[in-house]
């Protein structure tokens, strides 16, 4: 098959569409044919050679796709065969096929394209897995999230509103800012122009925000921990802001407060198919009903891997891009 | 009434036993005639004017007791007038008199003498609230309880054990570890001569602490984060190494973990109504059944209290030291 491969780590020109041995499936695993991979930023940190696979998983970039099952491994009904899927994966998205463990896959929603499937996976299960399962969201709570307009953003929003809460978002344009209010986000904070802690105070009565969705880490964490109300808490899920800062204990402990910090990649597969059949269970009816909809930046050829890293990296994104094999 | 006053902060010398005038209750509020108050770190601060009281609250120093109800204030049954409670309080232990939400009492247990009941509610109510209802300390986990020895250590191994968690302490000196291993303590960490992060991973086969109780604040973050399992979650309780640390959100991230600061003075009344209803509920039983018992180093005249304090600030105590009027 043909996989985007990195000979050596760097800029976005190092990955190239070359020939590559097809993934055999393990013991509870399923080959799928890619349909479409989403764009991730962990990925353009892989690329770089900063964001290594975790042991055994594939050294292909790409941790979501949609497509067809092709193959089962050992002990695994045949009759999945054929069976339209999405999924997240621990590697290996960037290329026609991908070896996927079971558990880590979902159908394909009522109402979703085989194509804009391929990038639901991550961005709900990510959102799906901090907002209730880490942050415990709750209906009536306001929930401010960093990076509104991204993918992880605008399915954030949407999430959030399902659940009940009152959304804030920080973006970078008022083109985005206006995106993440038609998804549903009630306060818009240009980060370039405004202070995210005086507009959350601002709009909940000097309270705060009760939970956090944040993706800079480092540059963030003191203004967020002072943007937080009583028992707040805030979850980082990046760190496009580094990963040292100062935390004031006494500020996070007069609020009874707390700092969590998860990725998803990282977990075990038993942890990865709790929250998927979690999402499924939960946010799929969602998105049936028109609650929940995947917000689709473009969709490019996968050997225009490296234009829609650079992309990515310029902010010029709302919502996913996706790659087409 | 006579009560403990500070005229100007400052050590404890600042303190004397002099004639103030008597509390009355508000809506929802008895007073309580004081057995026994007990000492806790906070006092020190308080008594030093680091830690005021929140508003509204007494400023007499003191956040727990036990003794008898002899007045009710409006809307409350006049049959509770000779009840034995014990109580956490904003304020006002260190006195003959204090009053004291509803909400805020609980019965002596059975087995518990009037007098040692005095030092029972604070450390019940801040090692519940924090094992269970913060950190969700679950059976076969391990906690990590920093300050074994002091009043909160001694009631958190063995809360803890009830929990059914295996527990490691840190403190300073054999005789407090020798008190903590008969508590029900496996692994005990000196930590003038071993480094709690390297003792906790070899016990744990390098694992980590599942939860890890701390008291120290900044001087720890570090080193506790390094300690923590995966999903572990650190909950910070006192701040004896300082306020503000470093943090590596990366090493969070990577362990999916969280960090937790919380105090039981500042809730707002109905959290620790909830809190002792859950302590009468759940901690009150397992004191009946002998699973735990409260540990008192000494009791003292409350005219001695400079004493207590400066034994309290010399390490020189086990459990807790309670004053009686």
């Amino acid at each position: 098959m043909h996989a985007i491969t990195v000979t050596e780590p760097g800029g976005p020109e190092a990955m190239s569409w070359a020939k590559v041995p097809d993934p055999t499936p393990g013991p509870g695993e399923v080959i799928v044919e890619v349909a479409a991979a989403g764009v991730n930023r962990a990925d353009l940190l892989q690329r770089q050679g900063l964001y290594p696979p975790p042991p055994g998983a594939s050294d292909i970039i790409g941790l979501e796709c949609s497509g067809t099952i092709t193959n089962v491994g050992a002990a695994l009904p045949l009759d999945r065969i054929g069976e339209k899927v999405c999924a997240i994966l621990a590697g290996g998205g960037y290329a026609q096929k991908v070896a996927v463990p079971v558990g880590q896959l979902m159908p394909i929603p009522d109402g979703v394209s085989l194509i804009d499937a391929g990038g639901l996976a991550e961005v709900t299960c990510t959102v799906w897995s901090n907002l209730d399962m880490v942050a415990n969201l709750s209906e009536g709570e306001w929930l401010l999230i960093h990076g509104g307009g991204s993918g992880v953003g605008t399915m954030a929003i949407q999430i959030g509103r399902a659940l009940g809460a009152r959304i804030a978002v920080t973006a970078g344009s008022q083109a985005k800012l206006d995106r993440c209010a038609a998804l549903g986000a009630e306060v818009l904070i240009n980060y370039h122009e405004q202070d995210f802690v005086q507009e959350i105070k601002d709009a909940t009565g000097g309270r705060g925000a009760n939970v956090i969705l944040d993706n800079m880490g480092a540059s963030y964490l003191s203004r967020n921990v002072d943007a937080l109300a009583r028992d707040g808490r805030l979850v980082v899920i990046g760190m496009q802001g580094g990963v040292k800062a100062e935390l004031d204990i006494n500020a996070l402990l007069r609020k009874n407060a707390s700092v969590h910090a998860t990725s998803l990649r990282g977990r075990p597969e038993s942890e990865k198919a709790a929250i998927c059949a979690q999402v499924e269970r939960t946010v799929w009816p969602w998105i049936h009903a028109g609650v929940v909809t995947p917000v689709i930046d473009r969709v490019m050829p996968m050997a225009d891997a490296a234009e829609a890293h650079r992309l990515l990296a310029d902010g010029a994104v709302t919502g996913k891009i996706l790659l087409t094999p």
